[in-house]
């Protein structure tokens, strides 16, 4: 049970806080999911999903979390033994690879070094290399939760195109649909996975598939088993507004209103609002005298800041997941944790989703009070630096 | 958007009328599901669980619909070409043949009439027949909710013990779990498979599996490839109160007020409750001069009326979805269809999950009145016979 | 803590059943009563009121019950020692009576029998006997909350004009504005007063006045004290969407739903909605064998039955609170009460605010098991007459 | 309706920012406010609200604003034209001064200069020279809400015991109680009055009054004219669980929670928070460059710094409505304005009620960047500051 002094800040990079709107949407009465009242919903679900990944393609929806959403795309494309090429931006990155494995695939994974995103270049020497045209798909991470990198869609798009192969581009936008800039159609990919948690800002519980008329053509002659997971059953219901098996109703209220709510914002004032605060929280960062995990966007290509989270490194001999207890004792405010490979090495500070200057500022408050309580050197001052950037943009 | 004459009567076999208490439940914000709290709760989910399944053994809780816990307890416990028992009880069954042939299985399926249980006799002359012990699993549906007709699931297990066959035992309890008499340990189940959205008076978006430890064992040299539904991560990381990916928190919150509601009303009242509703239907059902789909249980080895809900068969050359249609439209009371080889042939009255006798009394009264709006041949009366059923209960 | 098996039927008389969607307005984040957000927020909500009673008046708010309302009429618009003609229709006319006496006015009230209306005539021949017009105001109910009994406002207008007398028309709509037919413009009334938990579909907790502007004449040479429930700077603040001290803000969203909602509804369908349910009432009461309260609207002059609630005689030797305590224990159903001069002897069925067919058919349902259960004699089939006067209705 | 940037920071010295567990309490449905368990509920509150006002006397509760249990206080105890001693500490003080000339009564009020709190040695003399006790109450504001000042209330008991008068004693704890230590019985107060939207975490609606035996007799032989306002019939029903009237039900389910999440932290830890958070709030200001209102509790008797608000004057020329209006339209935070004398001059910063210390430090943000955005001379770092504050003594 909660008390008075407990106005939680839920900001680890998803799942984000709910906006109450949305959780009054998610506490109404269940309706019966053969009847005409949910058919409209279900359908002003899929417009305004379309709408906010920017696409006319066809839209899935499971009750799944977000590696199901990486599965369903998986299993309805490709056939077992295909090669899928990936790219280890991160943990996510990673787990996805060896979910390609479990499911009779043959991923292979470019290096990275958990700093920087997809090298373009490198997927079009690789691709240019398979001549065979045995890599069926190219599977990349568009903004890696664990690293807080974003990579550059389109970028890898150009590069598939320039190796003039015919491999399917599925992209991972679980932490960045809805919060950072991200273009479905636009960008030629094929299959957009994603789920309701993080910018969407709906509780876990849905995960979704965009697919391409190329993807759909795929799916035809793919041969991995599916039946929870088959587009086919769910995309003929679909059309007239019905699923396959019992829909997550009250999430799908839950969902048209969230979507209502980044369409009312408008989607270029939502990216905006995530990279201003992204901005300022790096401002905060460097005040303090710590860095950011991400590696220079200038430096390093395919790679840019994450508007969604922020991941800092700890000063050496300092353990992050000591100061994620202190901050979440003293402060009763969640942050992510280092995930494998940069495990006790960062903390991740989530500012997607439902958010605004004074959770940003209250967030990165006590995120220097608790730097202070653990002993962890740093300066202070991160927050008058971040109000410096977030005033220097909106004051002008 | 709701109007004030609307208090939607959702008397389909589920999703059922959710509680306040659980939707308000659902309605908190979200927490950190790597956090303490979280925990905590999934903690609690799991023992209140196991005490409504009445077991000890593991359970293991998807973000999925019903469908998906079938899927689930197929391809951790079974390998490819493995022969499953199967009985044709009504359409679900049929819909979880069709799954097990999807998968790569070959079910056999018992032929049935749709209007009785399955016939342990028939399980046992299978079971002895198959001497090379081909049949892996007897999958069987304890409450088909196309019929309403409730089997004998103990009987069953004696059936295999009887045949002395290594078979698994795996019952779907969909529509009975919470609302009927079932026992996972006492009945010797193997796996039960369950969901959210019916006894468990929670909107659909969680299926689950509780697994015996042969169970268990049987998992571990099953081959049908699993990822989102493999047992083994999801039965470690439950161990401490964790998920291997992104649970639904919300619901969890919802889940574990609705089983507090189970266990503070008492697993017998519950059954008793629902048994007593059951009989005040098939009371209306008899006055009003139509028929009940499913037959006399004692005329049936393996049937028994389903306290769930109660199919009742239109008179011939009455439409049971033209009927449905006029009482959603004059009534605001949603009704289940007939499904499959018995569509427009049955209604299907919906009394599971959270349910009184004023809201089963206003049910019926709707129903009476909307098949005389729809012109259906009928006696009135049959909310009196259901009163005079209740009450010289009630009164005893 | 409601159990599974309970969603209590609140057919009291007021509070009725709010609906979700005005509850989950209510739960909204308090905002600041300063604000432009509530100013637009009080501004809908005046003039929502206006458009439910019919008026293009002013209308006052007040964090208060509905005998607030009748203290602020009466010390609004009167002096000490005026006298105020009144009309013993029931207890609540008795009540308001006391209340003037308290306040220092010098209450007449002409008698009644409880089970009829104001006569018209009555009022007429005492105001033309007052030719000195020591009567400064005509105060009557429109809707007798505790007998059942609807007064024939015009004709009380009527009688008022015949006499050419100029005492005010104070009127109490508590239990019938948003169920009953009300217009308070083309009725020619002074004070309007009503509250927020009966056929305004919301908790209690406000109180409101509609005032003509002869009543703000009235109010200018009214020496009767008065803070909290002067008229004057409530009516300045209001023309901004303001209050003269801290609102009910979290109520005031309330009912800006629950106005929406009677307004996209349709006023006339409302009502007729409520004639529709009085009347089946009444058919299942008549079928029982019992007699209701109010008297036969033909007979009587200024009395009609209201659509509000229905009271229900009790055959003699039997008590109607015992009768209400088996219903409340076995049905979780509460009934109203028989208040003062009729206790024990008639229980009241409210089908005011949120209701339909299904809700009274259970409402009813339970009335006639309780009636069984508490050995009160009695003919089944009420429910049947009911539903033959809901279908004959709804049907044609 | 709400967008996905807006959490809205309701940092008004009142409403405050309800909890979600007192919204969700608020949001069950209404029950029967005559049935057994409205009974419990109000039991409860009343205990609840004794054990947070620490007393042991009578309680009553209106369904009003705070003003109508000023007006409460004085009905109940006061005849026409008795005299009433009051302190000008502050706009709300002088409204229950205009209140009481008013309702009749005589008030003469020591004048204040807005920045300090009660002189006890001013309320001595002056009681000292009433040597024909006509004075008849001395009412004083605990914590002037206008201004962030705090008043001694036991010193003012102590200069009425000096005095030997008979005065009674009527405390205005608006924003104090469940915010500030307060003491009704150790601090001999007669009349406690108070409200629900403030330390209490409610939205408005309900106003209270706490009375001693002393204050009790004086009912007895008061004269002011009082219906609505009256204790008697209220304390006669409340013994057992009733209100005279209808009363507020579902802001009594929110009373009963919230109180409990008070008694849950513990009083002293609330009030120890509170202290903290504004002690915070100081340094920032000071950090800003700026003043505080109240003025230095060491200099001025009877005066201390408010644990509940923060009044801040502005510089010279710089206006303290322009610079809310800024903080809203950028930063969806709403602060109290400068009311009467002081209008314009100082902002309040509101830090009672539900309140952590990173929302705390979101406010402080938005304020420092709110005052860069409007031009308001100042030195940045005022977060900086509050941060050293909130972990020098939490890092103790």
């Amino acid at each position: 049970m909660s008390v008075a002094s407990s106005r939680h800040f839920l900001q680890i990079p998803g799942p984000t806080n709910v906006p109450d709107r949305v959780l009054h949407a998610i506490a109404n009465p269940t309706i019966d999911h053969r009847g005409p009242d949910f058919a409209d919903l279900a359908l002003e679900v899929f417009d305004k999903l379309r709408a906010v990944a920017r696409t006319s393609a066809d839209v899935v929806i499971y009750p799944s979390s977000g590696t199901g959403a990486w599965e369903a795309a998986l299993v309805n494309t490709l056939s077992p033994g295909d090669e899928v090429l990936m790219y280890e931006t991160g943990h996510f990155a990673e787990l996805w690879s060896e979910l390609a494995t479990t499911l009779g695939l043959r991923p292979e994974t470019i290096p990275g070094d958990w700093r920087s995103g997809v090298d373009p270049d490198a997927i079009e020497q690789r691709l240019r290399a398979d001549t065979q045209h045995r890599i069926k798909a190219v599977a990349v991470v568009h903004n890696e939760t664990s690293t807080g990198v974003v990579s550059d869609v389109p970028a890898v798009r150009a590069a598939i195109d320039a190796a003039g192969h015919p491999a399917l581009l599925l992209v991972d936008t679980i932490s960045s649909l809805g919060s950072i800039d991200y273009r479905h159609d636009e960008w030629g990919v094929d299959v957009t996975i994603s789920c309701s948690q993080k910018g969407l800002m709906l509780p876990p519980g849905i995960g979704l598939n965009v697919i391409s008329a190329k993807a759909l053509l795929a799916a035809q002659s793919a041969k991995l088993t599916k039946a929870y997971w088959d587009w086919q059953p769910l995309l003929s219901a679909g059309k007239q507004g019905y699923f396959r098996y019992t829909p997550p109703t009250n999430m799908l209220f839950g969902m048209r209103e969230a979507l209502s709510m980044l369409l009312e914002e408008g989607l270029d004032e939502v990216c905006a609002r995530h990279d201003r605060h992204a901005a300022a929280t790096r401002a905060a960062v460097r005040a303090w005298g710590l860095e950011v995990l991400c590696r220079d966007p200038g430096t390093t290509p395919g790679t840019d800041h994450s508007s969604a989270l922020t991941a800092v490194l700890m000063p050496p001999e300092h353990d992050a997941d000591r100061l994620r207890e202190v901050i979440l004792e003293h402060f009763d405010t969640s942050l992510g944790a280092g995930l494998s490979k940069v495990a006790k090495k960062v903390f991740r500070i989530g500012h997607l989703g439902a958010f605004n200057d004074a959770t940003l500022l209250g967030t990165l408050g006590v995120v220097e009070a608790g730097l202070g309580l653990a002993g962890v050197p740093h300066e202070p001052g991160g927050v008058t630096a971040a109000i410096a950037e977030l005033t220097g943009r909106s004051g002008e």
